[in-house]
């Protein structure tokens, strides 16, 4: 789609400007005609596409699989769970009627009051409650267990302010949802979806995660416990990237699902869930991208190499292009992916800036004077270094490039994060420090009286009370009552 | 899941309730809390998964990318094209409110009366209009063109007589969307996704289809012209497999999307749409399978081969697995799916009943015998047939078998199509074949009038005219009228 490059706003005058005019102008996403819902623009899906891939082969590897559950869920069902529908009540699009008629006034059509449904029907802002109803149905044994289920679905929260992946009324996500024997495998459970969340946010995403465990306050509507993993934006602020539920017997109980267990008795049924959504594309664009544009892992770029042909006339792209299919297909047998742009009516420093704007990992250029030298030019994303290198064992190299890019930028964030992770003891450094953001280690005691308070005239939440943190124990910054551990503070979106 | 395997009944008897029973016992789908909308339970769900990553494979072969749209439409959306509106208002969901609040009469949760959105939104029940919206914003110059998008997503359409699979209110599907600069180019992208359509049914689910063109009482709402290619179903009842639109400039007028050509002259811009949905389960459930369960293409199979150890006690077993590793290794290696079932609480003759119902295209089974003589067991699904055959070599002969099995099933279909494909001349003869089912190859007028008497008579449709049909001319079976050629007729789903 022919466009002007307009410079970006740069991160330091305004981030928050500068995250919107990127999604808008790599052509990730924009918003529709629908208040608060996104059009994911194909290529923000096809980043979105490769997180799927890698996400449905990490779980389907620990032994889950996908089904499919109803859009809609009745209203009665969402009171069944009490802090349920406390937590989502106030967010979700009502469908009250089935069918439009043509206006009586012969302006367009209406709602036809006759068809009215006798009972609304939810569009589900998460679905524990429908696929717990149905789970009744499958399970009656120990032998029907573990269920160990995910859906690839769309969801709805009427979030009054919304922002492109970050908050969307309608977004896409995964929710997993299984159903145990006990507690025990059911946390363990739990916990291994966060290890899986952590581990495709470091490896792949190239972003480093904290784990922790939400306070009550901020647990999910329905949990027991709710771990998650937590990413520090370049702006200093946080952003959950992931959780993962215990649900006790929460759900096993409002909608009866029990099993016969080994001993012959009938029990509730133990419960998880957990998701990501496309809040992960946020996560992506904010963690490495800079005033030029998107900076993409390798592992998750559409295309993770494009080739330009820099040429006179009809006769030299012609040579080039002889050359470049060859290029291409050692690149491609090395697994690499590859675009050949040699679209005639854009100039090279064009689709330079282009690239760069879309974050492309490597960029090669080749011209008239490279073919005579046997050379290639090869130009890194994250880095914004160039180098010419000799065309012989191009492939390897670029191969080497990736994985070192992929390791670089991780490298990138973790130092950046390092360097903003601060242990503070006192209030008043606390209310200093989270001035110009980054994880604050600190004391708290518990209550959630003390972190409604910081909350308040800090803008601070508690992100998590990390699971592999220091377990030296203090006092509280504010009330100076015991603390067991530090916990992690941070302005959050 | 466990669960007593009780026999179907028999599809002569009943074939209506054998797919029902069939789709519930071979644990594909079911139906919901919510009327109309199914659950599509795991294993269901892997055979659309195999469905949809080889048709967007093939899609992005011919050049499409993904994108995603709102799944809601603003209700003025729907009026702009005159047509669409008719087509779709009388079935679709209507969300009128984005908030519940408790009931104060203490009774659950009701809809907040002041969370009444301005304008209603539609769910969408297939997306022309918020996406020809959008493409106002994206398409300016020819070079902006063509768009090649698909999307994959959940639509409702609020049907009053719901079937698993074959029709449902909520249901799963792509549908690309396309914008050309030329009527001819739009035609040729109708026709290209209508061959996908068919080689994907072909190739891959084993059912021939026949490719046709819609009478315009049968059109999509909004198109001018729309493809469709029909399959016949085991009890002589045609059912529509998938449908390509040419939409003209209908969508792009509706819409004001407009561009600015070679010439530099402002035009509209012309448009396509096609889809395939989960309805396609349903044809491939009745094409193939028989009165012990499904019958599956290997290509489209969760798993291609299952292996059953038969064994007397835990020593017998141990010897078995370690066997069995190495074969599953094997086929692996040749890019077979394999599932070995060595589960203790299951008998080998409850495996065997089960993976007949679930339609595994191999079974193998090993027992101590096979391991003295080298020998292992292979029955093939689809004609019941059993064979002991050497251990030796035994992978590549299940490659080989998979094949033959895949061509089968699909020339089975084909002779089956071509016994009940009859050419009818009289109306007296099309009302005693119509009775047996089968596509009926008659004349036909032309005229939507005779269409609907013969409808209203027979309850057969014309179900297309053909594309690669006989053009030799001749008179209405009914009014005598003169014909161009024939058409098929079929009482159908």
């Amino acid at each position: 789609m022919a466009k002007e490059i307009k410079e970006l706003t740069s991160r330091d005058e305004n981030y928050s400007q500068w995250y919107n005019d990127l999604v808008i102008k790599a052509d990730l996403a924009e918003n529709s005609a629908v208040r608060g819902c996104m059009v994911v623009k194909p290529y923000g899906y096809a980043i979105w596409e490769k997180i799927q891939r890698q996400l449905d082969d990490m779980f389907k590897e620990t032994g889950h699989v996908n089904a499919y559950f109803p859009l809609f869920i009745p209203k009665s069902f969402f009171s069944k769970e009490a802090n349920h529908v406390e937590g989502f009540a106030k967010e979700c699009a009502v469908v009250t009627h089935y069918r439009l008629k043509n206006d009586p006034r012969g302006k367009g059509v209406v709602v036809d009051p006759d068809a009215r449904l006798e009972e609304e029907l939810i569009v589900r802002p998460t679905s524990e409650t429908i696929i717990w109803n149905t789970y009744r149905g499958w399970i009656q044994s120990h032998r029907d267990l573990p269920v160990l289920v995910n859906q690839w679905a769309n969801v709805v929260r009427w979030e009054m302010r919304t922002r492109l992946f970050l908050r969307t009324a309608e977004f896409l996500w995964q929710e997993g949802h299984t159903a145990h024997a006990t507690r025990e495998e059911a946390i363990e459970e739990t916990v291994k979806m966060l290890n899986v969340y952590a581990c495709f946010a470091e490896q792949y995403m190239a972003i480093p995660v904290l784990k922790g465990v939400k306070t009550a306050s901020e647990r999910f509507a329905g949990a027991e416990d709710t771990y998650c993993i937590e990413a520090l934006m370049q702006d200093g602020k946080a952003l959950q990237a992931g959780t993962s539920h215990f649900l006790g017997q929460n759900f096993a109980k409002a909608f009866d699902v029990q099993f016969l267990n080994r001993e012959g008795q009938r029990e509730y049924v133990w419960a998880t869930s957990w998701g990501v959504s496309t809040r992960l594309m946020g996560a992506l664009i904010m963690s490495h991208s800079d005033n030029n544009g998107l900076v993409l892992p390798p592992k998750l770029a559409p295309y993770q190499v494009v080739i330009i042909p820099v040429y006179k006339d009809d006769a030299g792209l012609a040579v080039l292009n002889e050359r470049v299919a060859v290029l291409s297909n050692e690149l491609k047998a090395l697994g690499i992916s590859v675009k050949y742009d040699n679209s005639l009516n854009k100039k090279p420093g064009w689709k330079f800036a282009e690239y760069e704007l879309k974050g492309v990992p490597v960029r090669l250029a080749m011209g008239a004077r490279d073919l005579e030298n046997g050379t290639i030019e090869v130009a890194r994303r994250d880095t914004l270094t160039k180098e010419t290198v000799p065309v012989d064992g191009i492939a390897l190299h670029v191969k080497a490039l990736l994985e070192d890019i992929q390791r670089n930028i991780y490298r990138k964030a973790l130092d950046y994060r390092a360097a903003k992770t601060i242990t503070v003891d006192s209030y008043d450094a606390f209310k200093e420090k989270i001035e110009t953001g980054g994880f604050l280690l600190a004391h708290w005691d518990g209550t959630p009286e003390t972190e409604e308070r910081i909350k308040a005239e800090t803008k601070a939440t508690i992100r998590c009370i990390p699971l592999d943190g220091d377990l030296t124990p203090g006092v509280d910054m504010v009330t100076g009552k015991p603390s067991k551990q530090r916990v992690v503070f941070a302005r959050a979106y």
